[in-house]
């Protein structure tokens, strides 16, 4: 990895003297919190690090806090710069892979068409990949995680928001324009049928989300009815689903009756077979279960499979780490150096 | 095209003397009719043939009608049985186009795991293959209709039920087990939640298929409001609209918003921009326009674009004319004789 070129260009790919090995960089740009990861080039974790993103929205800003990171990754794993031979990242929005773009993203960070490969290339001077986050997570349990091997799967993100990487013939599906998975305004039964404004959450995600999770609680929330406090966690509700209160049981219930009927949906249009359940509200195993409940009701002809996925919070981290692998190995055979 | 053989040995592919081109023959296997065309090296039909299929359920029948019309389609158009190469069918039902099986078909016509191809193999001793109708209509349109050059889009083909044919990266989209695009079943606002038995029309088709639409009109239909009669048909409940009667304003209205729903999730998965309206109910242009008018509302970050098929009835049959040449040219280069 070499110094921050004002050029711009590219530094060679070759390793230094004594460098053991080529490694990479993944790394994971969330609305809270910026997660990344040095690994070798068999996707092996060497170090980590994490930091918040609340204060740090712009694009600039971004970059800047993963120099941060990487300075502290290649102290911490002991490494020499210039044993990176490539960085990815994932961002949480719509991104065009090919360019590197991400086009946009949610009113909370407010990128438009930011030209995030080409940054972080100049930031690192070295091959930089991009992908949406939620994409990077299905590679990541594609290839680390519950669903390795298969060609055609859903991952399902579910935590302030929801969204799906598709995997199809072994290959994400990103669509003509880069949104195939945003599925957080999907119109299923019970959803709100009226025009979402720009900003506001999604007919979907407005019951199943962290955020509608929270949101029908407080609906609901009585001092007589549980010890919770009105502003609980969706997490925290679902946790008290478990400990048989009704209340809770009632907006666990709703949130499984319409993510069900979202996966019903998916697997009536894409015939895929496996949904993998991610994201900090997407884990919790009563919301699995309740779905599962719903979809066995429901005597498809194909009865989508459940699981829960493997890699929990790691699944974009370690997506962004293969998808530098392979923008390690791709830019070398191409030549670039 | 060879004559019947006992021993199912597929006739060599050669032309005979004086046979001026090669020729193809593709049919459409519909619960009501058999549609069938002759058509030449470039796809253009010589001759058409069509029978009724109401009294002919049994595969072995309609493979039977299917040597009658391949006879009148040679007669008219005066050419002999072996300038014939190869034969495509379109199956209304889930159909593995790997090995030319129709794994099920709708109640109506109850065919399970029926091996057409080697059946058509046998009957006329060219190569034959087999698909679904509704993506065989798909590939109608992409090489001969409105969507032309397209990469990704979604057929749409409305009759007594509902189907979608989705083109991804320039080919079908058949899932795992080749139900992709089964959305009869799909479960948007408004459409029944409780699970539907089989052999009963999905949530989505009792309302937006040609069925369903007339059931809507039956539930509103009073002697004092329409001089339509209350078994009208689905094409003229939508006329009726266009003549501004209020009662079949709101059947369509309501259809076109259901469909709008349903393309709009599609939409959102699979991020394909064109959506192409067929079949009998489909192609109304009422529908289209209710729909266009419900997809506009919704103020979409990527608002589908919709086209009414210009293939009409003859989608499925042209694609089954392109998949024939497929098969004959596939089947060519892999030396099979």
């Amino acid at each position: 990895m070499a110094q921050k070129q004002s050029s711009g260009v590219i530094a060679p790919l070759t390793k230094s003297e004594g460098a053991d090995t080529l490694l990479v960089i993944g790394a994971d740009i969330g609305g809270t919190s910026l997660r990344m990861g040095l690994a070798d080039g068999t996707g092996a974790m060497l170090a980590r690090w994490t930091c918040s993103t609340v204060d740090t929205r712009d694009s600039e800003g971004v970059v800047r806090l993963m120099r941060e990171g990487a300075d502290a990754l290649l102290l911490e794993a002991g490494v020499t710069p210039d044993s990176v031979c490539a960085i990815a990242a994932g961002a949480p929005g719509i991104t065009d892979a090919d360019s590197g773009v991400v086009i946009a993203t949610s009113y909370l960070m407010g990128w438009r068409d930011v030209p995030l490969r080409a940054m972080l290339e100049s930031e690192f001077g070295v091959p930089a990949s991009v992908d949406n986050d939620v994409n990077l997570a299905a590679m990541g349990e594609q290839r680390a995680g519950v669903a390795q091997g298969e060609r055609d799967f859903v991952f399902l993100s579910i935590g302030t928001g929801i969204g799906a990487g598709i995997v199809l013939n072994g290959t994400v599906h990103r669509g003509s324009i880069w949104t195939a998975g945003e599925i957080g305004y999907m119109l299923v039964p019970g959803a709100e049928e009226a025009p979402v404004e720009r900003g506001q959450p999604g007919a979907l995600e407005a019951i199943v989300g962290g955020e509608g999770i929270k949101s029908e609680w407080k609906k609901r929330w009585s001092r007589e009815l549980t010890t919770l406090p009105l502003e609980a966690t969706a997490t925290q509700i679902f946790d008290e689903a478990l400990a048989s209160n009704a209340m809770a049981q009632e907006v666990l219930q709703l949130a499984g009756r319409t993510l069900a009927y979202a996966i019903y949906n998916m697997s009536l249009i894409l015939n895929s077979r496996l949904f993998v359940l991610g994201g900090s509200v997407g884990v919790h195993p009563a919301l699995g279960d309740a779905v599962r409940q719903q979809l066995q009701m429901r005597r498809a002809r194909i009865q989508p499979e459940l699981m829960h996925s493997a890699l929990g919070r790691d699944a974009q981290l370690i997506g962004a780490i293969y998808l530098a692998l392979e923008t390690a190995n791709r830019r070398t055979s191409e030549g670039v150096s």
